[in-house]
């Protein structure tokens, strides 16, 4: 599945550089460890973006993270000088949303989701009008009381209408939420989720991801769920569907093997392109046991700007 | 490992049963599914501990269930008319005391124990003076905040005498203490569990048991934990080191193949005794697949009392 030659390094290669943005109309960007770490974005992004843009090219912000919507990604462009539209913006919340609603596509009033995550899911859920339980509501963020345990088991405290069960990334995960979602599982739900990433690097340090925020219904169902996200393929089904991309013709840019470049390997995407300033390094894909290997890579995105730069 | 002939079925069969009674002199007796089934008692089971104990058998009552101390338990007994005192109980909490103190035996004060659990982890740790945060304290019963985030990755916020995440059933599992847990093992924290039973049964359906609250602990670190419960012969060293068993005069029995049986079986005991009355059926021992093989079983284990009782 990759390709078997060593990735073209293109920094300080001008005219490696220059084949290399010939070669492409779309380069779908991962964030962060591309972009910024945390709220450090790293120096000449703004400009690299500009110059991509110059040059004609589409610029597409992919990324894992499910707790922000596409408008709050927006902000987050914004506050760092770089312009851009929600359309500019990808997340696996809404490539959730846009799977359930339009691949998917249960029929009302069976196509209810029960939420295990945060506000950017609701927010993405909305902008297809799909209807959902759980996530933010407050009546999920306590303890589970003995009522709860009859009313789960007999079913009179679940919705009859949940057919998808939808998680992410849930700073609010518990007991209840956990248990609920077990039932509605149980019961024959979909087991859907925007990303299994088993942590989130921040501060300098990892957190539970949302990999294992999902992690006890995976260990009690012994089902894996659908994931959204990068590597999955139903991700680049729905942003092949949105901006009728040429794959030939697109690149994705990142700094994960087993998201990013996978992503954009199995998508038969005409390149990829790593970063060094994110979580894989350079022997990752020497080792025997890569997953994937990216076609070019670059210490930083900036060296696209070339030499000198 | 499992015995290769097929179990020897008592009930109806007074010879048998008798020869089997004479075969041991301490019955280790598994509690959920062979007692009672949540707070149902089964019909004769306090005759059959009374009937045992008039025989001059030892009877030890070996639970997985880590969120009840022996005190508890006791009552429990109690309110079921079975007299009992508390060195006739054995649970994975006790279990995970005993082993952390006298066999890991970490010298003080870096001996502190991170507990993911509720009370009844709490009180057996103090039963063998373990130093011990977290568990139920209120502290950690609350949202993440920022701040968490930053001592967490920073060290501010962690004890820096703690050498031990110990886990179980936690039903106020949550993000802060996730993370926190997590932070511990990535600081070197020995990474223990009361047990690891993905389910719990409950309701005459299933809820998140111990495994799959501290499974998100499992996936973050790649490890898995030493768990202190049955199958773990860390349990049965730690019996026997209480009753002074000879293994040979003893017989273990459960409703369960994979907890149960294989502690008995692994265990070396005498023999093991498998009843019908929980979750294991007899089509699971003569599996090729079984993780274990009873020497004996019963429809229920108030057959012992024999035909016509």
């Amino acid at each position: 599945m990759a390709p078997s030659k060593a990735p073209t390094y293109l920094t300080g290669d001008a005219t490696a550089t220059s084949e290399f943005l010939d070669k492409f109309d779309t380069f779908l960007i991962d964030c962060d460890g591309v972009l910024w770490s945390g709220d450090h974005i790293f120096p000449g992004i703004k400009e690299t973006i500009e110059l991509l843009r110059s040059k004609g090219k589409r610029t597409v912000f992919v990324t894992n993270n499910s707790t922000k919507s596409r408008a709050e990604y927006l902000k987050k462009f914004e506050s760092k000088g770089i312009s851009c539209s929600v359309d500019d913006v990808f997340g696996s919340s809404y490539s959730a949303a846009i799977y359930i609603n339009r691949i998917l596509a249960l029929p009302a009033p069976k196509n209810k989701v029960f939420v295990l995550g945060e506000a950017g899911i609701e927010t993405e859920l909305e902008s297809e009008s799909v209807p959902f339980i759980g996530g933010t509501d407050p009546a999920f963020r306590r303890d589970i009381t003995p009522a709860d345990f009859e009313g789960l088991a007999d079913g009179s405290a679940l919705d009859p209408d949940v057919g998808v069960v939808l998680a992410g990334l849930d700073f609010h995960v518990n007991y209840l939420k956990l248990a609920t979602a077990y039932q509605y599982l149980l019961r024959g739900a979909r087991f859907l989720a925007t990303n299994t990433d088993s942590t989130l690097p921040m501060n300098h340090t990892f957190f539970p991801g949302a990999g294992s925020c999902l992690i006890p219904l995976v260990n009690m169902t012994k089902e894996q769920p659908l994931a959204l996200g990068k590597p999955s393929q139903a991700m680049m089904d729905a942003v092949e569907g949105k901006f009728h991309l040429d794959r030939s013709r697109t690149c994705m840019i990142g700094d994960r093997l087993d998201t990013d470049i996978q992503f954009g390997v199995e998508g038969k995407l005409g390149g990829t392109l790593a970063v060094l300033t994110g979580v894989s390094k350079k022997a990752d894909w020497e080792a025997e046991s890569a997953v994937a290997v990216p076609a070019y890579y670059v210490d930083k995105l900036s060296d696209l700007r070339g030499p000198g730069q």
